[in-house]
């Protein structure tokens, strides 16, 4: 059986999102779309040769008996209510990060979902559907390294622009890092500090780059985080796993190997769009097959709901420069996988 | 439009490519399927969960006029035979390697691809689809290394039964790389050499492994392939580009980096399957793609037909010892790119 | 003309430099050795095949005419007293680490330097003269990855005994960052913070391992250090310096590339004494041939108090938990190079 | 006791051998020396500052009763006829490559040393002192990888001038692999054969650039050896070993990893002087130690007459374009190890 997808927005996510269902996937078409905008609708459908019902307001699409499932992807602000309502039609719903805008608001999609009984909620961390972090996760669970210890990481980007802000390096930049450490450790953050090291001259006066994010995990593992958004070299996620008995490192991109101009060198990527693009497709793929299973499997309400509850944590310590606690309840049983 | 695909032989490959072309790729499905055994076939259908329509005679499945495109996953010997009905027929035919059991075989098939006018041929060679070797071609077509002057390959496999025999290492191994060596330098073998180094206690009486094949291109190129199916420590293949201002060297499968025991190490695959498994997909969408856009661009009968020209090469190579010309007629305007 | 040398102290290390200074180096020869076990002395010169004046007293090498420059290599409690000895006899010394029990006493053995007007003091502080971080320094120096901003650091060592405390993951084992990131930064710290991950099962009782030491230098530069000794897979050090535009990183060992047993692997080293072994005598002989010419440069007295007055702010930030500031006072002039 | 050397011959590598004798290695002076050009000789001792005798004939260095042991550092030519003296004096001697100007050359210096009656010509091959070739031997003979199969090894230089012509890359640059391979492998040549790839366009005339020169050995093992002089990205020097259960690879030089510009990357080497520069300290410092226990031990007389052998072949194969037999005498007990 095909599912029948809707999208509640359609601008280059949801382009994205859309183009990859209709021509990458396999077992879904999007048969229902809605933008604000629906001349600009009507004219992605056309670019990406789809047919589907074009709706000005998303509740038309999740309330079309024509859908059996919703995938948000518009404003960051509608994306609580969107997801509520899908929740509320019983639909399942995949909704792109972040759920909500407030630890608050993800919290109560996460009542929502557990007050109708049954997991709807996919939220749209794609890391954890990255073949590097999965090949990771396998190694630290087959014990290959022992217990993890500590984790040093980093995410650094080349550049960024003049409305990118010192808060951004957290709800932007590290929010996946929170969603996919979590996953990784199967572990609950603790406690977090921030520290500023030296500013570099490549940023500008509203954002001090780089940073450090310090965690402690509820099982005692020590993370430590460098967020660089203008390190000028490349686009460069590290994740580097420290066991009692060995070290798991995230694999390097493959990447031809060079011998040129004195160097031995293979490339980094540039450009963020390619790091994760493989991720996008598993990550959709599995939305689809975990619906028509009946078994939503992928980063949960709760998941996001925690993401939000160590983001703010670290918004917290970012400008107290002290140790913050994040106050996370424990996991319902719910959302046992 | 959905491509309607018929499949001749439901043998291992044969079910491969049916799950793939029903459960992973888009555009296409498996309307219609043969083997000599029709129970057998019946029963893959109905593990793979797939309906289709199941004849004994693969004449039968040419001939449907459900069927717009074939798939020949037979029995070797009857490769020529499917593949020239199909092209009698009008349909565009993905045929497993080997194109026929000869050179002459082959040429058959040019020829009567030429007579009929239009490109109906894919033949089953997967590496120019696999992102490593498109990756080093890249390397190679933008100058990044000069023009290339020697390649250094190798093709190691763990082990092999019993009934591998020396000319095997021929046509069941190196044929890969007979294929993808020519297109990754778009150039032609002019001569071949082979020699026996001593060969390794893992091998068996029939055997004589390792073997080095020497090769001249028509441009001047030198290549060495090593190949070794008993090499115990992994799946292996590697390929060195050497060129007038750098070397380019095949990407390393991505792999987690471990630090344990004493060892800085990441992994090297075991099993072949894993090694070209994506290549597969790609290999058969772009099939797919290109039969519904009207135009072929993949390894054409012409690169099954040099293929096979170079393998006899090889072959007498072994047993003369000597440097033994490849006979290869230049290639007609039809096959152009 | 030859160097000739007064050893303080033939205890293991003591013997080392003997033979080093004897059988390896150029340009000194060893004159007369002391230690409170004569006849352990005698012996050890014999099994060095070498002859020199034997005493019990450390300080009649310090005055024996023949006696142009001093080691000492004794218990870590007289290093102070012989230091100051040489000083107060105009004689050069290189004295092992630690060169006092305290910060205190490294800056009695500055002021006693600087009054008598002349640098004669050199540090066994090896590192700067390993080749991987003089090689890492003149990257830094030459701007070829801008500004540091911060350094990612390691110090691992397979495994400790039972008499291995907290305390001496400072004292014993960060000494040698405390020294090394200095010279590397041309930089001094402004703070420490010491956190402690979840303990590994490998550990003891009397010992929290690992542990992670944070500093902030007085350019703002953010320093982590991990320090595990009991990692169990090899004894690695690892320096990452990210800069503005580039990231360096410590060489690794040069090492025979192994592809194995489905691994490819280079060797990590597993004792420490591998590690560095080539520094020593690049040291050694730097300070013989620093005392020929007149002009010492290598790790001064001050350096040794700066390493000591850090260590002792990271002894109490391990027992705080807080962020403890470095009191150091700036560079008396006489220090500079 | 300091062995007393005489050099004959002061150009650039008899001035590099004596700085190395007077101020890097122990147990040895410089006492004479002798030039054709007696003032360059005395110009070169004072830029030196070393004492010495200076003479005018090399005869007069090796009749010296002051004398203990001989470096012949002199014009090619006349490499034999002083060896051959130092022998007749029974002195031992160094002899810089090549030991003769052709096979029967050095033949007469294994037979005048067998005639003598003991080991006392070392040739200054110095790969079997690096520290690379060394882990990889040990490799092997540990039994790491099995009995060797094949080799795959390059010799890359950047650039060469007007007046390197094609045999030179046998006769200067493949007679280091001549003898290191012999020596890696504890076996000798049996055959060769030399294929011309296309010709780099960075090459001139009177040089065929690059060329591989194919061995077979007496066991049986296959080895390939690219010969690029031209190769413009820098000296890169390759063996890689593939034995019966793995493969060893000579270690890449130690060198900074750099983030930098999207790229990852270890600098190469671009003057061979770098690359060796260790293992000529090594390789004397052997010969000096070997003098003063009574028992040579380094490349011998015989080994400089295989590598003439088989530099005669590759020339010979070079001119023919055929598989060419390599005439190797069996070994005299005498030269047993």
């Amino acid at each position: 059986m095909t599912l029948k997808l809707g999208v509640i927005g359609t601008g280059a996510i949801g382009q994205e999102h859309i183009r990859r269902c209709s021509h990458v996937l396999q077992g879904a078409k999007v048969v229902a779309v809605s933008d604000i905008n629906v001349e600009g609708a009507r004219a992605a459908l056309q670019r990406l040769n789809i047919e589907a019902e074009v709706y000005q307001d998303g509740h038309q699409v999740v309330s079309s008996p024509d859908v059996d499932a919703i995938l948000v992807t518009s404003w960051d602000p509608t994306h609580e209510e969107f997801t509520l309502a899908a929740i509320a039609a019983g639909k399942p719903v995949f909704c792109e990060k972040p759920l909500a805008l407030s630890a608050e608001g993800c919290r109560r999609v996460v009542d929502a979902e557990m007050a109708q009984g049954k997991r709807l909620v996919q939220v749209g961390f794609m890391r954890p559907y990255d073949a590097g972090y999965r090949a990771l996760k396998k190694v630290i669970v087959e014990g290959e390294i022992g217990e993890p210890l500590m984790l040093h990481c980093a995410h650094r980007n080349p550049t960024v622009g003049e409305n990118y802000t010192t808060d951004m390096a957290i709800t932007n930049t590290l929010i996946h890092e929170l969603d996919v450490l979590r996953w990784l450790t199967s572990d609950d953050y603790k406690s977090v500090q921030v520290v500023f090291p030296r500013v570099t001259s490549k940023s500008h006066a509203q954002l001090k780059d780089p940073q450090i994010v310090l965690f402690e995990t509820q099982k005692g593992i020590r993370i430590d985080v460098e967020i660089f958004v203008n390190c000028a070299y490349g686009y460069d996620i590290q994740c580097e796993v420290v066991g009692e008995t060995g070290i798991a490192r995230l694999p390097e991109p493959a990447s031809v190997q060079m011998r040129k101009e004195a160097k031995l060198a293979t490339t980094i990527l540039t450009d963020w769009k390619d790091r994760f693009i493989d991720a996008y497709d598993v990550e959709l793929q599995a939305f689809i097959n975990d619906v028509q299973s009946g078994q939503l499997s992928g980063p949960s309400a709760w998941d996001g709901f925690a993401a939000s509850v160590a983001a703010d944590a670290c918004l917290k310590a970012q400008k107290s420069g002290a140790i913050e606690s994040v106050e996370m309840p424990s996991r319902p049983a719910f959302y046992d996988k």
